[in-house]
C-alpha cells in the first residue's frame, strides 16, 4: 500500500499515455482530474494486487469513446462516480477498490478520481497492461469474467445500465449509447471479486506508469536521452525515428481511425513508414513493405525531443517521433488472446510475430 | 372490467391495425402471441382508465423498431415480461396495472401478452390514440411523464435499462440499442400513477379498437362495405381510392421510410397520389400539390376488397387500397401536441389542417 500525492500523478500520466500507444484518453486532463479530487479528498492509497481480500469487489471504471472527441468534451468527473455508484447500488453491495480498465493516460488517472471521491483504494492492476480500442479487450474476458452489469454515464446526465449476453454484445451496444452520447462516456463494469482479480488482471501497471514517467522526467533533468531511458526500462526496440508526412484521421463508429505516414530521419533516413490506428496505434510497417510491429505488441509514438509521448489525436503534420515497439503482456500472446487483440481480428492479414524477434538481429535493444 | 378471450383479439387486432395507420407492427403476429397468452394463463380484465386507483402503478409495454423488421424477427414474448418485470424490480415495487404504449397492430396486442402472464388488468387506454413512430410521441410527454426508467430485452437474452434527462434523450438512446439489438426489441416504460395515466393516457381505445374489428366484420359477414362501416364508425374521410403504381421504402436509422405512389380510380380516376411514411403513414397528397391530410391526423389504407388495414411493410405494387383520413385525439391538435407530432417535426413545410376542415365541402362523410 502506497499513498499516492498530486505530484505523483505527473510521472502516472506521463507514464501510462506511453503504455497507451496512443490511446487511453489525453493525459493531461486525466491528471488535472486526479490530481484536483486528490487535493479534494486526500490521497489515494494504491494497493498491490496481491493484496486484495478474495472475497472483496472490485470495480473497474474507464472513459469509453474516441480520445479525438474526449479532448473537446471534457468530463467533469462526476460521471465516473456517477456510473461507480450505480453500479454499486445495482449490485447491492459496497464496491471495496477501484480497478484500471487499462492503462491510458487518462484511464490510468480517472480511477484515481473515482478512489479519492469514494474514499476506497485503487488497485496497482488494469485489464489490459495497455490500451486497446474495445471494452472486450480485457484480460477479463480471457478468464471468463463478465463485462456486465455496466453502468455509463454521460455528461448531460444521461444514464443506463445493460446485461449482456457476451462482452462483444457490450461493447456493440455500450458502443452506440457512447456515440449518441456525443462520443465519450464514463463506464463501471467488469465487476468482480479478489480472486478473479488476482487471477485475470495484469498486476503492477499504475506502478509501472508512474515509474515510466519518472524515468522519462528524470531523465530530461539529467540532459539524458529521456526515450532510451524508457526502453530501456521496457525492453522495448526503437522501430524508427521519422517526420510525420502525412495524416488521415477520422471519427467513425465512434473511434478515431486514420494512418499516419512518416519519412525516416537518422539512421532510418530515404525509407518510408506508416503506422495505423484506431484509438491505438496498431501496425507499423515500413511503406508497402516489412510489418515492423503489430497489435498486442505496443506501438508507441514519443516526441523525438522530449520523449513525451504522442496521442492519435495530437499526431501532426512534421512531427518529429521516435517509435518505440514493446512486447506485450504475455497473456495477449496466447492463441486466445490473439483472437481477441490480434493483427486478424483488427482486419490486418497478417499474423503476430512478437517484436523480438523481428528485431533480434539489428535492433537497437 | 371485461374480460378478453382468445377471439376477441381477432377485432382487437384488426381494429388496432387500422388505428396504426400503417405502423404498430403487425396485427397477425401480435393477435396469435396474445391468443396464445391468454389460453395458456386465462382471460385478461381490461378495466377502465376511471377505475384506476390514484395510487396504483401503471406502466406501459411495446415493441419498439421498425415494423419491416418485426416481420423477419418474431418476439417470443418472453421479451416483453421480461423488460417489464425488469422495470418492476427496479421501481421496488409491484406493478398494478398494464398500459397500451399506443394503438397499432402489434402494440394493442403485446400489452395483452404482459398482462396474461403476469395476472394482471389491461387499462382500455394508450399513450397516442394511434401509431406514431418515436417513443416520446405520446400525451404522457405532453403531461411531462418522464419515458425512463426504460427497460428493453432483446430477443437473445440482451437488456439494458436507462435514466435519460428528457424524453428525446430516451428515444435516441433507445433506438440505438434497438438498432444494434436487430432492429426491433420491447420495452417498459413511462412508468407513472393511476392520477397520473387518467390525466394523461388516452382513454378507451382498447375498446374502440375491438369495435373498429367488429364492425369490419360484420360488414364484412353482411356483404356491406366494411370500409364505409369503420369510417362512418370513427367520423373518417375517404382522402381518395387507388391502385399503388410504386413503393420506395428503406429501413433508415432504425425507421422504415419510403413513399408511396398511387393512381386514382373511381371517382379519383385521373388523379395521382402520394403517401410518406416514418413507419406510420405520416401525409398524403395530391401527386406534386394540395396536401389531403397530415400527421397528427390519422391516414389508414385499407384493402379495397375486405377494408383490411394495409400496414407500410405490406404495401405492394398493384394493391388497391381505400385511404381514410379520421380526425386525431384532440391533445395532438393543442400546439404542444403539433410541436411533437405535428407535420413540421417530421420536415414537411406544412401547417396543420385538420382533416375534416380540408374536407369539409366535397368529403364523402
Amino acid at each position: 500500500m502506497r499513498e499516492f500525492h498530486p505530484q505523483d500523478l505527473d510521472d502516472v500520466a506521463l507514464g501510462a499515455a506511453l503504455l497507451g500507444t496512443g490511446g487511453g484518453g489525453d493525459p493531461y486532463i486525466g491528471k488535472l482530474m486526479a490530481q484536483e479530487a486528490i487535493r479534494k479528498h486526500g490521497p489515494v492509497r494504491v494497493m498491490e494486487l496481491s493484496e486484495l481480500d478474495d472475497d472483496a469487489l472490485v470495480v473497474p471504471v474507464a472513459m469509453m469513446g474516441a480520445p479525438t472527441v474526449m479532448l473537446e468534451k471534457l468530463p467533469s468527473g462526476t460521471e465516473a462516480t456517477s456510473a461507480f455508484q450505480a453500479l454499486e447500488a445495482y449490485l447491492g453491495r459496497k464496491i471495496d477498490a477501484v480497478l484500471c480498465g487499462e492503462a491510458g493516460g487518462l484511464n490510468s488517472t480517472i480511477p484515481f478520481v473515482v478512489a479519492a471521491e469514494n474514499n476506497l483504494p485503487l488497485v496497482d492492476a488494469d485489464g489490459m497492461g495497455r490500451a486497446f480500442p474495445e471494452l472486450q479487450m480485457v484480460t477479463f474476458t480471457l478468464e471468463g469474467v463478465e463485462a456486465t452489469p455496466l453502468t455509463m454515464a454521460d455528461d448531460k446526465g444521461n444514464a443506463a445500465l445493460m446485461n449482456t449476453v457476451n462482452n462483444h454484445w457490450t461493447e456493440r451496444l455500450a458502443r452506440s449509447l457512447t456515440i449518441d452520447m456525443g462520443g465519450a462516456s464514463l463506464i463501471a463494469f467488469y465487476a468482480m471479486d479478489g480472486a478473479t482479480a488476482k487471477r485475470s488482471a495484469i498486476a503492477g501497471t499504475v506502478g509501472l506508469a508512474a515509474d515510466i514517467g519518472r524515468v522519462i522526467r528524470q531523465a530530461r533533468r539529467d540532459k539524458q536521452p529521456a526515450i532510451e531511458a524508457a526502453r530501456k526500462l521496457l525492453g522495448g526496440y526503437e522501430l524508427f525515428s521519422g517526420k510525420i508526412t502525412d495524416i488521415d484521421r477520422r471519427t467513425e463508429g465512434g473511434f478515431a481511425r486514420g494512418t499516419a505516414k512518416l519519412d525516416g530521419v537518422d539512421a532510418f533516413s530515404g525509407k518510408s513508414f506508416e503506422i495505423e490506428f484506431q484509438n491505438e496505434f496498431l501496425i507499423a510497417r515500413e511503406a508497402g513493405g516489412t510489418v515492423l510491429c503489430t497489435t498486442p505488441d505496443l506501438i508507441t509514438l514519443l516526441d523525438a525531443d522530449d520523449g513525451e509521448p504522442v496521442t492519435t489525436e495530437s499526431l501532426r503534420f512534421g512531427f518529429r517521433v521516435v517509435a518505440l515497439g514493446i512486447p506485450s503482456p504475455a497473456r495477449w500472446r496466447t492463441e486466445e488472446g490473439l483472437e481477441l487483440v490480434g493483427p486478424r481480428y483488427f482486419g490486418y492479414d497478417t499474423d503476430f510475430k512478437p517484436v523480438e524477434a523481428q528485431h533480434s538481429s539489428g535492433g537497437s535493444a
